[in-house]
Protein backbone atom coordinates (compact mmCIF):
# COMPACT_ATOMS: atom_id res chain seq x y z
CA UNK A 1 0.00 0.00 0.00
CA UNK A 2 3.00 1.70 -0.40
CA UNK A 3 1.11 4.00 -3.31
CA UNK A 4 -1.82 4.58 -1.08
CA UNK A 5 0.27 6.16 1.71
CA UNK A 6 2.44 8.00 -0.83
CA UNK A 7 -0.48 9.28 -3.30
CA UNK A 8 -1.57 13.16 -3.04
CA UNK A 9 -4.50 13.87 -5.47
CA UNK A 10 -4.76 17.37 -6.29
CA UNK A 11 -8.30 18.91 -7.00
CA UNK A 12 -9.45 22.26 -7.48
CA UNK A 13 -9.82 23.94 -5.30
CA UNK A 14 -9.71 21.20 -2.15
CA UNK A 15 -6.26 19.55 -1.56
CA UNK A 16 -7.26 15.93 -1.12
CA UNK A 17 -4.85 14.36 0.56
CA UNK A 18 -4.72 10.20 1.74
CA UNK A 19 -6.21 9.13 4.43
CA UNK A 20 -9.55 10.73 4.41
CA UNK A 21 -10.62 11.52 7.57
CA UNK A 22 -13.76 9.84 8.22
CA UNK A 23 -14.82 11.33 11.87
CA UNK A 24 -17.72 13.27 11.52
CA UNK A 25 -17.48 16.93 10.56
CA UNK A 26 -20.07 19.54 9.03
CA UNK A 27 -19.56 21.33 6.08
CA UNK A 28 -19.98 24.72 6.53
CA UNK A 29 -22.76 25.82 3.96
CA UNK A 30 -22.73 29.61 2.43
CA UNK A 31 -25.72 31.55 3.19
CA UNK A 32 -28.32 30.41 0.66
CA UNK A 33 -27.66 27.16 1.05
CA UNK A 34 -28.70 27.14 4.52
CA UNK A 35 -31.89 28.44 3.70
CA UNK A 36 -32.56 25.11 1.09
CA UNK A 37 -35.08 22.56 1.42
CA UNK A 38 -33.67 19.50 1.90
CA UNK A 39 -36.32 16.49 0.54
CA UNK A 40 -37.43 13.32 2.10
CA UNK A 41 -37.89 10.87 -0.79
CA UNK A 42 -41.64 11.08 -0.95
CA UNK A 43 -41.22 15.01 -2.19
CA UNK A 44 -38.40 14.09 -3.71
CA UNK A 45 -40.50 11.48 -6.31
CA UNK A 46 -43.60 13.85 -6.11
CA UNK A 47 -41.57 16.65 -7.72
CA UNK A 48 -39.97 14.55 -10.30
CA UNK A 49 -43.34 13.13 -11.47
CA UNK A 50 -44.62 16.55 -11.73
CA UNK A 51 -42.14 17.40 -14.04
CA UNK A 52 -43.17 14.60 -16.11
CA UNK A 53 -46.70 14.39 -15.83
CA UNK A 54 -47.86 18.45 -15.48
CA UNK A 55 -45.14 19.93 -17.12
CA UNK A 56 -44.75 17.50 -19.86
CA UNK A 57 -41.14 17.26 -19.72
CA UNK A 58 -39.46 14.17 -21.18
CA UNK A 59 -37.00 12.04 -19.07
CA UNK A 60 -34.61 13.24 -22.49
CA UNK A 61 -35.02 16.39 -21.58
CA UNK A 62 -34.19 16.49 -18.00
CA UNK A 63 -31.12 13.90 -17.86
CA UNK A 64 -29.73 15.79 -20.81
CA UNK A 65 -29.78 18.93 -18.17
CA UNK A 66 -29.06 16.76 -15.36
CA UNK A 67 -25.77 14.86 -16.75
CA UNK A 68 -24.48 18.36 -18.08
CA UNK A 69 -24.33 19.83 -15.08
CA UNK A 70 -22.56 16.61 -13.62
CA UNK A 71 -20.56 16.90 -16.20
CA UNK A 72 -19.87 20.93 -15.41
CA UNK A 73 -19.42 20.03 -11.57
CA UNK A 74 -16.82 17.43 -11.93
CA UNK A 75 -14.87 19.88 -14.40
CA UNK A 76 -15.09 22.27 -12.02
CA UNK A 77 -13.63 20.16 -9.64
CA UNK A 78 -10.68 17.13 -11.30
CA UNK A 79 -8.32 18.11 -13.64
CA UNK A 80 -8.70 16.50 -16.81
CA UNK A 81 -7.61 12.74 -17.24
CA UNK A 82 -8.97 9.33 -17.29
CA UNK A 83 -12.55 9.52 -15.27
CA UNK A 84 -14.59 6.38 -14.35
CA UNK A 85 -18.38 6.49 -14.66
CA UNK A 86 -20.11 3.28 -12.72
CA UNK A 87 -23.42 3.69 -13.88
CA UNK A 88 -26.58 1.47 -12.31
CA UNK A 89 -29.43 0.37 -14.45
CA UNK A 90 -32.08 3.51 -13.38
CA UNK A 91 -32.14 7.29 -14.67
CA UNK A 92 -29.39 7.82 -11.91
CA UNK A 93 -26.95 5.77 -13.74
CA UNK A 94 -28.44 7.59 -17.36
CA UNK A 95 -27.86 11.01 -15.62
CA UNK A 96 -24.10 8.99 -15.41
CA UNK A 97 -23.73 7.94 -19.06
CA UNK A 98 -24.91 11.69 -19.93
CA UNK A 99 -22.30 13.15 -17.65
CA UNK A 100 -19.36 10.45 -19.64
CA UNK A 101 -21.02 12.28 -22.86
CA UNK A 102 -20.16 15.24 -22.10
CA UNK A 103 -17.15 15.11 -20.43
CA UNK A 104 -15.89 13.34 -23.47
CA UNK A 105 -16.94 16.51 -25.07
CA UNK A 106 -14.75 18.41 -22.30
CA UNK A 107 -11.59 16.89 -23.36
CA UNK A 108 -11.81 14.43 -20.39
CA UNK A 109 -11.31 10.64 -20.99
CA UNK A 110 -14.21 8.77 -19.53
CA UNK A 111 -14.87 5.13 -19.42
CA UNK A 112 -17.99 3.67 -18.57
CA UNK A 113 -18.75 0.47 -15.52
CA UNK A 114 -22.63 -0.46 -16.81
CA UNK A 115 -22.82 -3.86 -15.60
CA UNK A 116 -26.75 -4.36 -15.62
CA UNK A 117 -27.63 -2.87 -19.19
CA UNK A 118 -31.74 -1.65 -18.72
CA UNK A 119 -34.04 -2.34 -21.76
CA UNK A 120 -35.19 0.98 -21.69
CA UNK A 121 -35.18 2.35 -25.11
CA UNK A 122 -33.64 5.52 -23.52
CA UNK A 123 -30.45 3.27 -21.78
CA UNK A 124 -30.01 1.72 -25.26
CA UNK A 125 -29.42 5.02 -27.33
CA UNK A 126 -27.14 6.37 -24.42
CA UNK A 127 -24.96 3.49 -24.78
CA UNK A 128 -25.00 3.48 -28.18
CA UNK A 129 -24.06 7.28 -28.42
CA UNK A 130 -21.18 6.73 -25.86
CA UNK A 131 -20.20 3.61 -27.60
CA UNK A 132 -19.78 5.96 -31.00
CA UNK A 133 -18.30 8.46 -29.33
CA UNK A 134 -15.03 6.02 -28.40
CA UNK A 135 -16.17 5.86 -24.76
CA UNK A 136 -14.91 2.51 -23.87
CA UNK A 137 -17.00 -0.05 -21.86
CA UNK A 138 -15.50 -1.87 -18.77
CA UNK A 139 -16.67 -5.56 -18.11
CA UNK A 140 -15.65 -5.15 -14.14
CA UNK A 141 -13.48 -2.96 -12.17
CA UNK A 142 -9.87 -2.93 -13.89
CA UNK A 143 -7.70 -5.35 -11.99
CA UNK A 144 -5.37 -2.80 -10.78
CA UNK A 145 -7.97 -0.68 -9.77
CA UNK A 146 -7.98 2.67 -8.25
CA UNK A 147 -5.81 2.66 -11.13
CA UNK A 148 -5.10 6.26 -12.59
CA UNK A 149 -8.30 7.69 -12.32
CA UNK A 150 -8.63 10.85 -11.26
CA UNK A 151 -12.27 10.45 -9.79
CA UNK A 152 -14.76 7.91 -10.22
CA UNK A 153 -18.01 9.37 -11.03
CA UNK A 154 -21.01 7.44 -8.50
CA UNK A 155 -23.77 6.83 -10.84
CA UNK A 156 -25.30 3.49 -9.46
CA UNK A 157 -28.65 4.36 -7.21
CA UNK A 158 -30.76 7.22 -7.25
CA UNK A 159 -33.26 9.00 -4.68
CA UNK A 160 -35.80 6.06 -5.70
CA UNK A 161 -33.01 3.17 -4.41
CA UNK A 162 -34.55 0.94 -1.39
CA UNK A 163 -32.04 -1.53 0.04
CA UNK A 164 -30.60 -4.60 0.06
CA UNK A 165 -27.95 -3.71 -2.53
CA UNK A 166 -27.42 -6.70 -4.94
CA UNK A 167 -24.70 -7.97 -6.62
CA UNK A 168 -22.75 -6.94 -8.61
CA UNK A 169 -22.88 -3.31 -7.25
CA UNK A 170 -22.15 -4.86 -3.40
CA UNK A 171 -18.77 -5.75 -4.45
CA UNK A 172 -17.92 -2.69 -6.68
CA UNK A 173 -19.14 -0.50 -3.56
CA UNK A 174 -17.35 -2.56 -1.51
CA UNK A 175 -13.94 -1.67 -3.55
CA UNK A 176 -14.75 1.86 -3.95
CA UNK A 177 -14.79 2.26 0.16
CA UNK A 178 -11.93 0.66 -0.13
CA UNK A 179 -9.97 2.83 -1.67
CA UNK A 180 -11.89 5.62 -1.50
CA UNK A 181 -9.09 7.39 0.85
CA UNK A 182 -7.49 7.18 -2.82
CA UNK A 183 -9.27 7.72 -5.58
CA UNK A 184 -11.88 10.29 -5.15
CA UNK A 185 -15.28 9.57 -5.63
CA UNK A 186 -18.49 12.08 -6.90
CA UNK A 187 -21.66 10.94 -6.37
CA UNK A 188 -24.41 12.07 -8.31
CA UNK A 189 -27.47 13.09 -6.43
CA UNK A 190 -27.53 10.56 -3.31
CA UNK A 191 -24.19 8.53 -2.16
CA UNK A 192 -24.52 4.62 -3.42
CA UNK A 193 -25.89 2.47 -0.43
CA UNK A 194 -27.34 5.50 1.63
CA UNK A 195 -30.74 5.99 2.59
CA UNK A 196 -32.57 9.06 1.22
CA UNK A 197 -33.39 10.46 4.43
CA UNK A 198 -31.06 8.96 6.97
CA UNK A 199 -27.76 9.16 5.16
CA UNK A 200 -24.87 6.36 5.18
CA UNK A 201 -25.94 3.04 6.43
CA UNK A 202 -23.01 2.98 8.89
CA UNK A 203 -20.75 5.44 10.86
CA UNK A 204 -18.24 2.86 11.49
CA UNK A 205 -16.29 3.72 8.24
CA UNK A 206 -17.53 1.37 6.08
CA UNK A 207 -19.98 3.58 4.15
CA UNK A 208 -19.22 5.05 0.95
CA UNK A 209 -18.07 8.90 1.70
CA UNK A 210 -17.68 10.95 -1.88
CA UNK A 211 -15.44 13.62 -1.82
CA UNK A 212 -18.12 15.27 -4.09
CA UNK A 213 -21.75 15.63 -4.26
CA UNK A 214 -23.87 17.32 -6.66
CA UNK A 215 -27.56 17.22 -6.07
CA UNK A 216 -30.33 17.40 -9.00
CA UNK A 217 -33.49 19.90 -8.67
CA UNK A 218 -32.90 20.12 -4.67
CA UNK A 219 -30.75 17.87 -1.99
CA UNK A 220 -32.47 15.08 -0.28
CA UNK A 221 -32.33 14.87 3.53
CA UNK A 222 -29.17 12.42 3.70
CA UNK A 223 -27.12 15.82 1.97
CA UNK A 224 -26.92 16.77 5.53
CA UNK A 225 -24.40 14.19 5.94
CA UNK A 226 -22.41 14.94 3.29
CA UNK A 227 -18.94 15.71 4.60
CA UNK A 228 -17.10 15.60 1.71
CA UNK A 229 -14.49 18.37 -0.27
CA UNK A 230 -17.57 19.70 -2.40
CA UNK A 231 -21.28 19.72 -2.77
CA UNK A 232 -22.89 21.10 -5.65
CA UNK A 233 -26.84 21.72 -6.82
CA UNK A 234 -27.67 20.89 -10.17
CA UNK A 235 -30.18 19.90 -12.88
CA UNK A 236 -31.14 23.93 -13.35
CA UNK A 237 -34.74 23.16 -15.01
CA UNK A 238 -36.91 23.65 -11.96
CA UNK A 239 -40.17 25.71 -12.55
CA UNK A 240 -40.92 28.32 -10.48
CA UNK A 241 -44.49 27.91 -9.74
CA UNK A 242 -42.97 24.24 -8.73
CA UNK A 243 -39.72 25.48 -6.38
CA UNK A 244 -42.60 27.92 -5.12
CA UNK A 245 -45.20 24.64 -4.27
CA UNK A 246 -42.63 22.64 -2.82
CA UNK A 247 -41.19 25.79 -1.03
CA UNK A 248 -37.46 24.36 -2.36
CA UNK A 249 -35.66 28.03 -1.74
CA UNK A 250 -33.57 27.37 -4.64
CA UNK A 251 -30.79 29.82 -4.31
CA UNK A 252 -29.82 31.69 -8.06
CA UNK A 253 -27.74 30.42 -9.75
CA UNK A 254 -24.95 32.44 -11.24
CA UNK A 255 -24.74 33.01 -15.52
CA UNK A 256 -25.71 30.65 -17.48
CA UNK A 257 -23.99 27.08 -15.88
CA UNK A 258 -25.60 24.38 -14.83
CA UNK A 259 -24.69 24.25 -11.82
CA UNK A 260 -23.57 25.93 -8.59
CA UNK A 261 -21.65 25.42 -5.46
CA UNK A 262 -23.60 25.14 -2.16
CA UNK A 263 -20.51 25.20 -0.03
CA UNK A 264 -18.29 28.51 0.05
CA UNK A 265 -15.72 27.03 -1.77
CA UNK A 266 -13.00 27.39 0.80
CA UNK A 267 -10.42 25.01 1.40
CA UNK A 268 -11.65 21.89 3.72
CA UNK A 269 -9.64 20.62 6.11
CA UNK A 270 -9.60 17.08 5.98
CA UNK B 1 -39.97 58.20 -35.82
CA UNK B 2 -38.20 60.61 -33.92
CA UNK B 3 -37.96 57.07 -31.00
CA UNK B 4 -35.86 55.46 -33.55
CA UNK B 5 -33.55 58.05 -34.28
CA UNK B 6 -32.49 58.88 -30.81
CA UNK B 7 -32.49 55.40 -29.63
CA UNK B 8 -29.21 54.34 -28.40
CA UNK B 9 -28.90 50.29 -27.43
CA UNK B 10 -25.89 49.20 -26.14
CA UNK B 11 -24.83 45.56 -26.13
CA UNK B 12 -22.23 43.35 -25.11
CA UNK B 13 -19.76 43.39 -26.46
CA UNK B 14 -21.02 45.91 -29.64
CA UNK B 15 -22.22 49.15 -29.40
CA UNK B 16 -25.03 49.36 -31.23
CA UNK B 17 -26.47 52.47 -33.16
CA UNK B 18 -28.93 53.05 -35.33
CA UNK B 19 -29.41 53.06 -38.33
CA UNK B 20 -27.55 50.24 -38.70
CA UNK B 21 -25.85 50.99 -42.06
CA UNK B 22 -26.42 47.72 -44.41
CA UNK B 23 -23.84 48.22 -46.69
CA UNK B 24 -21.21 45.13 -47.20
CA UNK B 25 -18.90 44.72 -44.56
CA UNK B 26 -16.62 41.73 -43.93
CA UNK B 27 -16.42 40.63 -40.19
CA UNK B 28 -12.94 39.77 -39.59
CA UNK B 29 -12.99 35.80 -37.78
CA UNK B 30 -10.64 34.10 -35.76
CA UNK B 31 -8.38 32.08 -37.41
CA UNK B 32 -10.37 29.43 -35.92
CA UNK B 33 -13.18 30.02 -37.75
CA UNK B 34 -11.30 30.57 -40.86
CA UNK B 35 -10.72 27.15 -40.66
CA UNK B 36 -13.72 26.06 -39.96
CA UNK B 37 -16.02 24.34 -42.87
CA UNK B 38 -19.16 26.17 -44.06
CA UNK B 39 -21.73 23.50 -44.58
CA UNK B 40 -24.30 22.96 -47.75
CA UNK B 41 -27.73 22.33 -47.40
CA UNK B 42 -27.16 18.62 -48.14
CA UNK B 43 -24.52 18.14 -45.92
CA UNK B 44 -26.45 19.76 -43.46
CA UNK B 45 -29.25 17.20 -43.73
CA UNK B 46 -27.03 14.40 -43.67
CA UNK B 47 -25.52 15.59 -40.69
CA UNK B 48 -29.22 15.89 -39.08
CA UNK B 49 -30.06 12.26 -39.86
CA UNK B 50 -26.74 10.45 -39.08
CA UNK B 51 -27.16 12.27 -35.18
CA UNK B 52 -30.54 11.08 -35.37
CA UNK B 53 -30.80 7.64 -37.07
CA UNK B 54 -26.97 6.28 -36.67
CA UNK B 55 -26.00 7.86 -33.21
CA UNK B 56 -29.58 7.41 -31.71
CA UNK B 57 -29.69 11.19 -30.43
CA UNK B 58 -33.47 12.00 -30.17
CA UNK B 59 -34.81 15.13 -31.26
CA UNK B 60 -35.44 15.94 -27.28
CA UNK B 61 -31.79 15.69 -26.61
CA UNK B 62 -30.02 17.35 -29.41
CA UNK B 63 -33.47 20.21 -29.08
CA UNK B 64 -32.23 20.75 -25.47
CA UNK B 65 -28.58 21.52 -26.24
CA UNK B 66 -29.15 23.21 -29.04
CA UNK B 67 -31.70 25.82 -27.84
CA UNK B 68 -29.56 26.07 -24.43
CA UNK B 69 -26.69 27.17 -26.24
CA UNK B 70 -29.04 29.67 -27.83
CA UNK B 71 -30.00 31.26 -24.82
CA UNK B 72 -26.34 31.04 -23.48
CA UNK B 73 -25.01 33.10 -26.85
CA UNK B 74 -27.90 35.55 -26.39
CA UNK B 75 -27.46 35.93 -22.54
CA UNK B 76 -23.50 36.82 -23.42
CA UNK B 77 -24.71 39.39 -25.80
CA UNK B 78 -28.11 41.46 -24.48
CA UNK B 79 -28.76 43.13 -21.10
CA UNK B 80 -31.53 41.07 -18.85
CA UNK B 81 -35.12 42.19 -19.89
CA UNK B 82 -37.91 41.40 -22.50
CA UNK B 83 -36.97 39.02 -25.20
CA UNK B 84 -38.87 38.06 -28.05
CA UNK B 85 -39.39 34.92 -29.75
CA UNK B 86 -40.47 34.08 -32.70
CA UNK B 87 -40.89 30.71 -33.40
CA UNK B 88 -41.60 28.70 -37.13
CA UNK B 89 -43.49 25.55 -36.78
CA UNK B 90 -40.31 23.26 -37.56
CA UNK B 91 -37.37 22.25 -35.47
CA UNK B 92 -36.30 25.77 -35.43
CA UNK B 93 -39.01 27.04 -33.50
CA UNK B 94 -38.68 24.49 -31.56
CA UNK B 95 -34.44 25.35 -30.47
CA UNK B 96 -36.16 29.00 -30.14
CA UNK B 97 -39.03 27.79 -27.14
CA UNK B 98 -36.56 25.65 -25.73
CA UNK B 99 -34.41 29.02 -25.63
CA UNK B 100 -37.11 31.16 -24.24
CA UNK B 101 -37.29 28.26 -21.42
CA UNK B 102 -33.97 28.65 -20.38
CA UNK B 103 -33.80 32.69 -21.04
CA UNK B 104 -36.15 32.81 -18.21
CA UNK B 105 -34.43 30.65 -15.94
CA UNK B 106 -31.36 33.02 -16.49
CA UNK B 107 -33.68 35.79 -15.75
CA UNK B 108 -34.80 37.46 -18.63
CA UNK B 109 -38.48 38.23 -19.67
CA UNK B 110 -39.36 36.30 -22.94
CA UNK B 111 -42.41 36.31 -24.90
CA UNK B 112 -43.09 33.67 -27.41
CA UNK B 113 -45.40 34.51 -31.16
CA UNK B 114 -45.67 31.42 -32.42
CA UNK B 115 -48.52 31.84 -34.91
CA UNK B 116 -48.32 28.36 -36.92
CA UNK B 117 -48.67 25.71 -33.63
CA UNK B 118 -47.33 22.44 -34.47
CA UNK B 119 -49.12 19.34 -33.83
CA UNK B 120 -45.96 17.62 -33.02
CA UNK B 121 -46.02 15.91 -29.59
CA UNK B 122 -42.55 17.53 -28.44
CA UNK B 123 -43.49 21.17 -29.81
CA UNK B 124 -46.97 20.57 -27.97
CA UNK B 125 -44.78 19.54 -25.01
CA UNK B 126 -42.53 22.62 -25.46
CA UNK B 127 -45.33 24.71 -25.44
CA UNK B 128 -46.99 23.27 -22.04
CA UNK B 129 -43.20 23.76 -20.57
CA UNK B 130 -42.75 27.20 -21.10
CA UNK B 131 -46.79 28.36 -20.46
CA UNK B 132 -46.65 26.62 -16.93
CA UNK B 133 -43.09 28.72 -16.86
CA UNK B 134 -44.96 32.03 -17.13
CA UNK B 135 -43.57 32.86 -20.25
CA UNK B 136 -46.47 34.48 -22.40
CA UNK B 137 -47.68 33.67 -26.23
CA UNK B 138 -48.65 36.75 -28.45
CA UNK B 139 -51.27 36.39 -30.97
CA UNK B 140 -49.23 38.65 -32.82
CA UNK B 141 -46.34 41.27 -33.22
CA UNK B 142 -47.35 44.31 -30.33
CA UNK B 143 -49.07 46.99 -31.94
CA UNK B 144 -46.34 49.17 -30.27
CA UNK B 145 -43.29 46.88 -32.29
CA UNK B 146 -40.26 47.30 -31.55
CA UNK B 147 -41.71 47.75 -27.78
CA UNK B 148 -39.12 47.97 -25.33
CA UNK B 149 -37.63 44.56 -26.15
CA UNK B 150 -33.93 43.99 -25.92
CA UNK B 151 -33.79 41.55 -28.80
CA UNK B 152 -35.95 39.31 -30.89
CA UNK B 153 -34.76 36.22 -31.92
CA UNK B 154 -35.75 34.68 -34.79
CA UNK B 155 -36.35 30.95 -34.75
CA UNK B 156 -38.44 31.09 -37.79
CA UNK B 157 -36.93 29.15 -40.53
CA UNK B 158 -33.94 27.05 -40.30
CA UNK B 159 -31.75 24.82 -42.75
CA UNK B 160 -34.17 23.54 -44.21
CA UNK B 161 -36.50 26.08 -45.36
CA UNK B 162 -37.03 26.19 -49.18
CA UNK B 163 -38.69 29.26 -50.25
CA UNK B 164 -41.61 30.82 -50.58
CA UNK B 165 -42.21 32.15 -47.52
CA UNK B 166 -46.17 32.03 -46.50
CA UNK B 167 -47.98 34.26 -44.66
CA UNK B 168 -48.46 34.73 -41.41
CA UNK B 169 -43.91 35.30 -41.35
CA UNK B 170 -44.00 37.29 -44.49
CA UNK B 171 -45.95 40.12 -42.94
CA UNK B 172 -43.87 39.46 -39.55
CA UNK B 173 -40.67 38.99 -41.57
CA UNK B 174 -41.19 42.56 -43.20
CA UNK B 175 -41.84 44.19 -39.48
CA UNK B 176 -38.81 43.02 -38.52
CA UNK B 177 -36.72 44.38 -41.37
CA UNK B 178 -38.41 48.06 -40.76
CA UNK B 179 -37.41 48.16 -37.58
CA UNK B 180 -34.06 46.02 -37.20
CA UNK B 181 -31.65 49.19 -36.93
CA UNK B 182 -33.86 50.04 -33.97
CA UNK B 183 -34.36 46.47 -32.28
CA UNK B 184 -31.66 44.13 -32.86
CA UNK B 185 -32.69 40.72 -34.43
CA UNK B 186 -30.70 37.44 -33.07
CA UNK B 187 -31.17 34.69 -35.86
CA UNK B 188 -31.01 30.94 -34.70
CA UNK B 189 -28.75 28.99 -37.45
CA UNK B 190 -29.91 30.64 -40.61
CA UNK B 191 -30.94 34.51 -40.51
CA UNK B 192 -34.90 33.78 -41.50
CA UNK B 193 -35.95 34.24 -45.51
CA UNK B 194 -31.92 33.67 -46.55
CA UNK B 195 -31.55 31.00 -48.87
CA UNK B 196 -28.76 28.29 -47.17
CA UNK B 197 -26.52 28.74 -49.58
CA UNK B 198 -26.65 32.10 -51.27
CA UNK B 199 -27.96 34.22 -48.31
CA UNK B 200 -29.97 37.21 -48.51
CA UNK B 201 -32.65 36.71 -51.03
CA UNK B 202 -31.34 40.57 -52.18
CA UNK B 203 -28.71 43.06 -51.62
CA UNK B 204 -30.95 45.96 -51.64
CA UNK B 205 -31.60 45.80 -47.82
CA UNK B 206 -34.70 44.77 -47.92
CA UNK B 207 -33.85 41.48 -46.24
CA UNK B 208 -33.23 40.31 -43.09
CA UNK B 209 -30.02 41.45 -41.59
CA UNK B 210 -29.04 40.06 -37.94
CA UNK B 211 -27.49 41.57 -35.20
CA UNK B 212 -26.71 38.38 -34.06
CA UNK B 213 -26.41 34.89 -35.41
CA UNK B 214 -25.06 31.34 -33.51
CA UNK B 215 -25.06 28.83 -36.31
CA UNK B 216 -25.81 25.06 -34.73
CA UNK B 217 -23.48 22.14 -35.04
CA UNK B 218 -21.70 23.84 -37.94
CA UNK B 219 -22.42 27.15 -39.95
CA UNK B 220 -23.78 26.69 -43.13
CA UNK B 221 -23.04 28.82 -46.19
CA UNK B 222 -25.03 31.35 -46.02
CA UNK B 223 -23.05 32.49 -42.52
CA UNK B 224 -20.43 33.68 -44.94
CA UNK B 225 -23.22 36.69 -45.33
CA UNK B 226 -23.33 37.49 -42.07
CA UNK B 227 -22.35 41.29 -41.23
CA UNK B 228 -23.98 41.76 -37.90
CA UNK B 229 -22.40 41.80 -34.46
CA UNK B 230 -21.43 38.56 -33.12
CA UNK B 231 -21.15 35.36 -35.01
CA UNK B 232 -21.42 31.90 -32.30
CA UNK B 233 -21.03 28.38 -32.86
CA UNK B 234 -23.89 26.07 -30.91
CA UNK B 235 -24.48 23.13 -30.32
CA UNK B 236 -21.84 21.47 -28.44
CA UNK B 237 -22.65 17.27 -29.32
CA UNK B 238 -20.95 16.64 -32.32
CA UNK B 239 -19.03 13.53 -32.17
CA UNK B 240 -15.32 13.42 -32.77
CA UNK B 241 -15.78 10.42 -35.76
CA UNK B 242 -18.86 12.38 -37.10
CA UNK B 243 -17.01 16.04 -37.56
CA UNK B 244 -14.22 13.81 -38.85
CA UNK B 245 -16.55 12.16 -41.45
CA UNK B 246 -17.59 15.50 -42.56
CA UNK B 247 -14.49 17.67 -42.45
CA UNK B 248 -15.83 20.25 -40.52
CA UNK B 249 -12.48 21.59 -38.49
CA UNK B 250 -14.65 22.41 -35.30
CA UNK B 251 -12.68 24.87 -33.44
CA UNK B 252 -12.36 23.67 -29.22
CA UNK B 253 -14.82 24.67 -27.50
CA UNK B 254 -13.61 26.61 -24.26
CA UNK B 255 -14.52 25.32 -20.70
CA UNK B 256 -17.75 23.73 -20.19
CA UNK B 257 -20.52 26.24 -21.94
CA UNK B 258 -22.38 24.95 -25.02
CA UNK B 259 -21.34 27.75 -27.56
CA UNK B 260 -18.13 29.92 -28.73
CA UNK B 261 -17.97 32.89 -30.09
CA UNK B 262 -16.58 32.62 -33.80
CA UNK B 263 -15.55 36.32 -34.45
CA UNK B 264 -13.01 37.94 -31.90
CA UNK B 265 -15.43 39.82 -30.20
CA UNK B 266 -14.35 43.21 -31.18
CA UNK B 267 -16.36 46.17 -31.42
CA UNK B 268 -17.31 45.66 -35.23
CA UNK B 269 -17.68 49.52 -36.50
CA UNK B 270 -21.17 49.94 -38.02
Amino acid sequence: MLKAVTRLVTVKPCVYRIPLKTSPIFVRMASTASLLKYLNQEDAIAIDQELFNEYGFSVDQLMELAGLSCAQAVASLYPKGKVLVIAGPGNNGGDGIVAARHLKLFGYTPSILYPKPSKNDLMQRLVKQTTLMDISYLESLPSDYPSDFKVVVDAIFGFSFKPPIRDPFGDILKTLIKHQSTLPIFSIDIPSGWHVEDGPPADDGTALRPHGLISLTAPKLCARRFQGCAHFLGGRFVPDSLAKKYSLNLPTYPGTLGYLRLDDGEKQKI
